[in-house]
């Protein structure tokens, strides 16, 4: 039997109408909700992801700002510019793109940010939080955000669930753990160094795969009842991207995220949902 | 056959000589290793351990300073006495023992710590870092780095082993499972709500207990070549502690640490370990 294929849209879109309605009640309270992204270099895929981002914002009337540097921008231009989108009452909000330029220090960047207005939770402060347990505290990764809702949006339950976290990473595999524990979920995380990765994804009823490589997980390692959540993005020789996960999971498994459609088409959602819990954090 | 005791003191003998070592070279530069230690409150259990800090820093050399404060202290006495630890060049660890007394916010007070000096890891700034697997720009918390040590103090070897983590607090399961992910270790993290502990358990090379119930890990879960740390700490009636692990383990596995005598009994001189730690980080 065909899996459920579970599109980032599908719950993407009343996510849009419920922050629509928030952003409403702020901005009659005086607040118009405003995000300021910094996108540093020419790297293509970060120019695609900031218009994303405005495409997404402004309809649900949240103001949007770009900030543009070259190639050659210095660490101190950017940290100087993040102290100005701090210091802006105006500003709620504040993403850096990523990768950064050759030469620039990520973590000085990364660091400036004040951490309620870090819609990316990319600071050591939120991470703390968040990784801590104190998650009411914390803004949270999007990604890692997103992976959580697509479960969610699912209706298998999460509390006492087996599930494999394939990918250590400090974007999405670790961020998300912390997610799942706080949840009761009994987390394996694996990566490269995991032996018989294949029996503990047949012991598991949810997997999400965050490793990097185009088809790692086989269909030969899942079951019928499982919920698969596949972050890979991985590039293809003609031009498309595929997920972590064997494309033949659609016939096993009971609901299977694609790639592309699936986390990817959330996360720019999460961002603007983080962007009024930071609001909420400001006391606003 | 009987498992392999692995005692507390056993592995911090060698770790105080190698302290002791680089206390010598730092006072030889004119840097004195200087901890203080925040006592707040009447509980007799941390007075004892505030004590027992004192009687492991003095022979290393490490001057030893304790700040006593009553019952009806304010977050904000503890605050400004903070601040002022914070400020002086001479103090390089702070540490702040818990419970506080009631109606003190543990968050206010944590927060207010200098990362550099916070020579528990519980800054979640530090958090942060750890969780997100910088570990060397943290400062991690002494219990889970004193599991790390026991187990790395068998020879078994941590990569691609299996381990269960029995518990996800944020002083022990959490910040263990960061460093043990760190190593290459494939962790579980198991809870009050995970189905079949047992087989998680079986199926481990390493099981760390810090669950908090005694006699909780039954000796049918284990298995003839496993590492056992248990991190409980349990009243008995009798008014003796007993673990978290029941104590025919020792007859099963291959090694064990006992309680008293195991982990607790080398994270005093984890926290010396964290001070020189803190040293380094604050550029001396």
């Amino acid at each position: 039997m065909a899996a459920k294929v579970v599109k980032g849209l599908e719950v993407a879109k009343p996510k849009r109408e419920e922050l629509a309605g928030k952003v409403k009640a702020l901005v009659a309270k005086g607040v118009t909700p405003k995000l300021a992204v910094i996108l540093a270099g020419s790297s293509e895929a970060s120019k695609v992801y900031a218009q994303s981002k405005q495409k997404v914002a402004e309809p649900l009337g949240i103001q949007f700002e770009l900030h543009i540097k070259p190639d050659n921008v210095s660490t101190d231009e950017l940290t100087a510019l993040i102290d100005q989108l701090n210091a802006d009452p105006k500003v709620h909000g504040i993403l850096v793109e990523l990768p950064l330029p050759k030469g620039i220090s990520k973590e000085q960047v990364m660091n400036r940010l004040d951490p309620k207005k870090d819609v990316d939770g990319v600071h050591p402060f939120n991470r703390g939080y968040l990784l801590g347990g104190q998650e009411d505290l914390a803004l949270v990764p999007a990604t890692p955000k997103s992976c959580l809702e697509l479960i969610k949006s699912t209706g298998v339950t999460i509390e006492g669930a087996n599930v494999a976290v394939l990918g250590r990473g400090d974007t999405v595999g670790r961020p998300l753990t912390s997610l799942l524990i706080n949840r009761g979920a009994t987390v394996t995380v694996c990566h490269s160094k995991t032996k018989n990765i294949d029996a503990i994804i047949k012991n598991s009823d949810i997997v999400v795969a965050a490793i990097g490589k185009a088809g790692y997980v086989k269909p030969e390692w899942l079951t019928a009842k499982q919920v698969i959540i596949d972050v890979g993005i991985n590039a293809l020789p003609d031009g498309g991207i595929t997920g972590d996960v064997d494309p033949k999971a659609v016939d096993i498994v009971a609901f299977v995220t694609p790639v592309p459609g699936g986390v990817g088409s959330l996360t720019t959602t999460i961002i603007m949902d983080n962007l009024l819990d930071a609001i909420r954090l400001q006391g606003l």
